[in-house]
This record gives structure tokens, C-alpha cells and sequence, in this order.
């Protein structure tokens, strides 16, 4: 499987998406995010999910290079933005820096936008505020895939959540999950491996656990926590696609009939802890939280509790120094993309192995 | 068991936490705060629960009637309130009204609350911003009772969470949670009554389950959902115990040795649909998000799947029609703690068979 140094990597995705038509700032913002997600070994959400899905949504005009975001309404701590058109990367970056923006005036930011294209990973966005010194939250909706609490039909999405925050000296907290069982990205690629799924991640219209791959069309994904992520999925339906004005859960978000309504919704939310105690006082009792973490006794056979982002952190670590694994069928499918667009394989793979 | 209509049980709360030596006005707040949890089915949380638990905090002189609330400091859209000696729920109810004034004029308002006393059903507070058409947001902190993912050490609280959201023609959807798979109150009434717990609510420092109530203290609670309800239960240690200053999860809160960091944590947030799409388009769509969910196909055997909070609802208007039926058990623990504050019990109890 080839291994790629992350700043080969960044060009490849960086070269990829300027030769498809974006900037280079554009393509530049999208490798970021790749290459992060890629790094911390969230491998759905990295070159693999970029390359293809921007190549498609550029193919599909969906993406299209040098839209803006047009901001529909602003409040002192709040915006609206329709964000059709603009690259889903740096339509999250530019929201999340215009939240951090109004919690460094007002102590919060709340940016909600829709019409979007899809952003990846959310611990990314999540990170850039805990970099500016704020908690960060985000959270996006997406079609129908899993049932609400007590019933089989599709309803709810994967909506993932976020957040991040910065610890005194430990890199920052950072928390970001599906609130479904599995994520979209797990169950795709356990389809595509032919893997035998877990019990809890789908049930049948009858309610029994679906674990052959073959058959996961036939199921239904379930919510983390039983009705309890239930109730957070319906929540982040709330806050992204109705607060906009445009879908709520049970209505198809990327595919709608009505371009009006179409594409993704999420939120954006910083928190700046200089409203509240302090910045040092919030980043020394982050700290602290890590530390009873750590301390705590772990289950038998088992290191020590690590906190929410920690594996991701070291993985990076271990990566950056040994270079980015890539998977055959991730490669496989970049390769593909590639070819698919009539982009220039033998300039853009250059010295890769 | 006593059947108390909701008015006779507003009465007796009033009048009991009066004659302790809360002004009429403070007695009254408590009184909604518990009577809305009865009414909703939430028996851990109403009148079992806030008249013992406030009799005995004015008896160690936590709660000291007339104690104002202290804005530390306060931006545009946030606020940070020292609550030291005020009664939980006219803590909460101020603190929601204050978010709520903040979101009307900011589109977002934030106030985290420290020192505090108690204060409930968290519910309660996130309906208040419902009823003024806003979505409302609460979470607390409560001392270590909880493993982190892979510990077998309690360092996390059972650190609920609650929203809710208004509806164009249904009551709100009101979402109410512990991050741990059972709630403080539902262990202590298993602990009580000696049924046997659930396998997931708790397990030894072997990691094996305690299903024996007997040798319930000998185990540590589980978040929900594994992972996810560990890193949702630090987040909220973040934002209300690190933001103000005060703790974090491994921390007493209650019992804390330092008076300046003793007591409970809170945030209350409110977000006004009027600086998004519009307030009725929100309550439109949560409408709809509601008869999506009503629409799924039910597990086998089941009638059709509800939303948050609808639950609660039925059963408050049966028991606004029927009684509050009070369970024999809780019923003794009220009758004590009124005695124990040497109060008129044949005044506070006249009429009640």
C-alpha cells in the first residue's frame, strides 16, 4: 500500500483539486482538512472521501470554484449563510472563523449554514477554534439512514457532532462521533470489505440485527445510545436544517427536489472562555479534566483511560514521522477519481510509490 | 398511595419550603419546577425529591432565602453568575430568563451558573426559552459517579442534559437525559427498593457488571453509548464547572472542601429562531419533524414512534386530570423530611388522605 509523507500528500490533494478547477486556495483549504483527517487516522474522511467526492460535486456543478457565501442574516453573535457552490472545506473554515470572530466580541458565535457542500470531518473545524483558545462545536445533518427511537423506517441521518478544547499544555480535547452506532463512512467501507457487521449497527424491518454485508441495504442504522442519540440527532436536525429554513430529518438533504432547499446544514458554535473565568484558568482546568482522566483505573488488561482526540493526536505524531499509509481500495479509489475526471495521472502521482 | 391534584401538591410544596423559611415568591418557583416534573411522570425529580432535598439544604445553610444572584461578569451574549444561597430552581429559572433576553437581542444567549444549589429537572429550564419561542439548551455538573471510557474509577458525573424546541401546534419537544445509561435518581430508587439493575448500569472494578442493588456501591456508573456518553459528559464538565472556574469531572461539587468551588455547575442557552429562517418557519419545520417521526414504521408490536418529550406531555394531562399519584415510598420520605424540620405537619397536610 503506498505510504505517502504528509506534505506529499497535501500536494497530491492540493494539485488533484486545483487541475479539476478549483484555486489554489480553494485546493489548499481542502488538503488541509484531507490531510488532518488522514493524519489522525480518521481514513474516511481523508484523501479518499476529498478527492472523489469533490471530483464528483465539481462534475456535478455543485461545487464550483470562486462562489461565495452570501450572508443572509447576522446578528451581533449569530449569521445565516447560503453557501451554495463553495467548496465544502472552506465553506467550514470561513464559518468557523466568522463564529470565533463573534465570540472573541460577544463571549459566543453561532453560525448556521445551509445549502452546503459536505465538509468531511468535523473535528476539524471543531480544532480551529481550540487553536484560537475557544471551545468548539459542530454538528451537520444528513439524509435519512437511521430510525428514530422505537421505530425501523429511515428517518434520522449519521449527524455527526464535534467539539474541541484547549488544554493548558495537552493538545486539545477533541471529540467527534456519528450519533448513530456507526458512522456512514464505517458502514460503507465494512460493505465494501464484505466485513460481518456488528450487532448493534443496523436492524431489519422487523426489528432483528442486520450482520451480513450483502444484506446491509436491507437495514435500517440505529442510534448510539438507544433513545438517547436519538434525541441528539432530532436536536442537530433542529439546529442545522430547520433553524436555516430547509429540511428536517426524514427529508433527503444532499438529493432534494428543490435546489432551495438542497445540500448540507451545520452549525457552528465557538465559546470564548475570556467571557467566563478565564482563558488560562478554562485551559489549566482542561488540563486538569486530562489528568483525572489519566488517573482514573483502567479496566483490567487495559492502559490507562486516554481522553476524547488523544489516539487521534498520537497517531499524527506517528505519521507525520513515518509517513501516511493509504489503504489499496482507498488508493484504488483515488486512482479512479482521478481518471474519471481526465485529469493528468502521471503529473499528478508523480515520485509516489 | 396519595393522589394529589397539582394544584393541592403546589400548595403543600409552597407552603412547606414557606414555613422553612423561603419567601412566598421563592417557595412558588419551586413549586412550579417540582409540580411540572410530577405532572410530566418525572417522580425522581418532583416533590419527593425538591422538598427533601431543599429542607435539608436550608438546614445546612446552602440555601438562604433572599440570597441574590452575582453577575461576575457579562458580555453581549453571555453571562457568568456566582449563585451561591439561592434556591435551585429560581437559580435556573433567572438564568434561562436571562439567556432568553440575551438571544433576543443577540440571536444566542449563554449564562453559566456556579456555586449553585440543585436545581432539578432540567427540562423545566429548557421549556421556559420553548414557551418564548426560542430553542433552550441546559446541562449541569454532579460529582464523580461515572467511569470514563475504559476506566473502571469514578471521575465523570451523571451530568444531564436537556433541550427543548417549540412546535407550530405540538408541545415542545423536550429532551431530558443523564450521559449515564441510568440516571442518579433511577439508581437510587433501584438501590432502595432492591430490584435487581440492569447490566449496563454499572460494573466493579473488574470491569464485570453489578446487578445486585446490595453491592451497588461497591460499582461505578457507564455512560451511555459507551465512548460517546463519556466524551458528552466531559464536555459538559467544560462548559459549566472549567468555564466558571470552579471544577471539573473528578471533582466533588456538592461537597467540595473549598467554599468558592463548592456547588453545582450549570449552562442555560438560548437561540432565537427569529435571527435564522424566522420563528414560525422553525416551529413550522419542527412540526414536521415531529410527523416524520409519528410516520416511521414501528418495531413489531409497538404503536408508532414518539419525540422527545411527548411521553411527559401525555402523562401530564392525565395526571392534570386524574392526580398525581404519589408512590408510598416517596411519600415517607416527604412526610420525614418535614418532620425532621419540626414543621406543622397537620396544617401543611390538611385535606390530603
Amino acid at each position: 500500500m503506498p505510504l505517502l509523507s504528509s506534505h506529499r500528500m497535501h500536494r497530491l490533494v492540493r494539485e488533484t483539486l486545483a487541475a479539476a478547477g478549483l484555486s489554489d486556495a480553494e485546493a489548499g483549504v481542502c488538503a488541509d482538512a484531507s490531510v488532518f483527517a488522514d493524519l489522525r487516522g480518521a481514513t474516511t474522511h481523508g484523501i479518499v472521501y476529498i478527492v472523489r467526492r469533490t471530483l464528483e460535486s465539481i462534475r456535478d456543478g455543485k461545487t464550483r470554484s470562486g462562489s461565495a457565501i452570501e450572508v443572509v442574516r447576522q446578528g451581533g453573535a449569530t449569521a445565516l449563510l447560503r453557501t451554495a457552490g463553495v467548496v465544502g472545506p472552506v465553506m467550514g473554515k470561513q464559518a468557523m472563523a466568522m463564529a470565533v470572530a463573534k465570540a472573541r466580541a460577544q463571549g459566543v458565535g453561532v453560525v448556521n449554514t445551509f445549502n452546503g457542500n459536505p465538509i468531511g470531518l468535523l473535528g476539524y473545524y471543531a480544532n480551529l477554534a481550540a487553536e484560537a483558545g475557544m471551545v468548539g462545536l459542530v454538528m451537520a445533518n444528513t439524509s435519512p439512514s437511521a430510525a428514530p427511537y422505537g421505530g425501523t423506517s429511515m428517518v434520522l441521518g449519521t449527524n455527526p457532532f464535534a467539539y474541541a478544547a484547549p488544554a493548558a499544555d495537552s493538545r486539545p480535547i477533541l471529540f467527534d462521533i456519528a450519533t448513530t452506532v456507526a458512522s456512514y463512512g464505517k458502514l460503507q467501507r465494512a460493505k465494501r470489505r464484505g466485513d460481518r457487521l456488528p450487532e448493534d449497527w443496523l436492524i431489519d424491518k422487523d426489528g432483528r440485527p442486520v450482520t451480513d454485508p450483502a444484506r446491509a441495504d436491507e437495514g435500517v442504522m440505529q442510534t448510539c445510545g438507544g433513545h438517547k442519540g436519538s434525541g441528539l440527532a432530532i436536536l442537530i436536525h433542529l439546529l442545522t436544517g430547520a433553524l436555516s429554513g430547509t429540511t428536517v430529518g426524514g427529508e433527503d438533504t444532499h438529493n432534494h427536489p428543490d435546489p432551495a432547499q438542497r445540500g448540507q446544514g451545520a452549525l457552528f458554535m465557538a465559546l470564548d472562555p475570556e467571557f467566563f473565568a478565564s482563558g488560562a484558568v478554562f485551559e489549566a482546568l482542561v488540563e486538569k479534566q486530562i489528568g483525572f482522566i489519566h488517573g482514573a483505573d483502567p479496566l483490567p488488561g487495559r492502559t490507562h483511560p486516554i481522553y476524547p482526540g488523544e489516539r487521534g493526536w498520537s497517531e499524527l505524531d506517528r505519521r507525520q514521522a513515518e509517513g501516511i499509509p493509504v489503504p489499496e481500495e482507498d488508493w484504488a479509489v483515488v486512482l479512479k477519481a482521478i481518471r474519471a475526471s481526465a485529469l493528468d495521472e502521471a503529473r499528478l502521482l508523480e515520485g509516489i510509490a
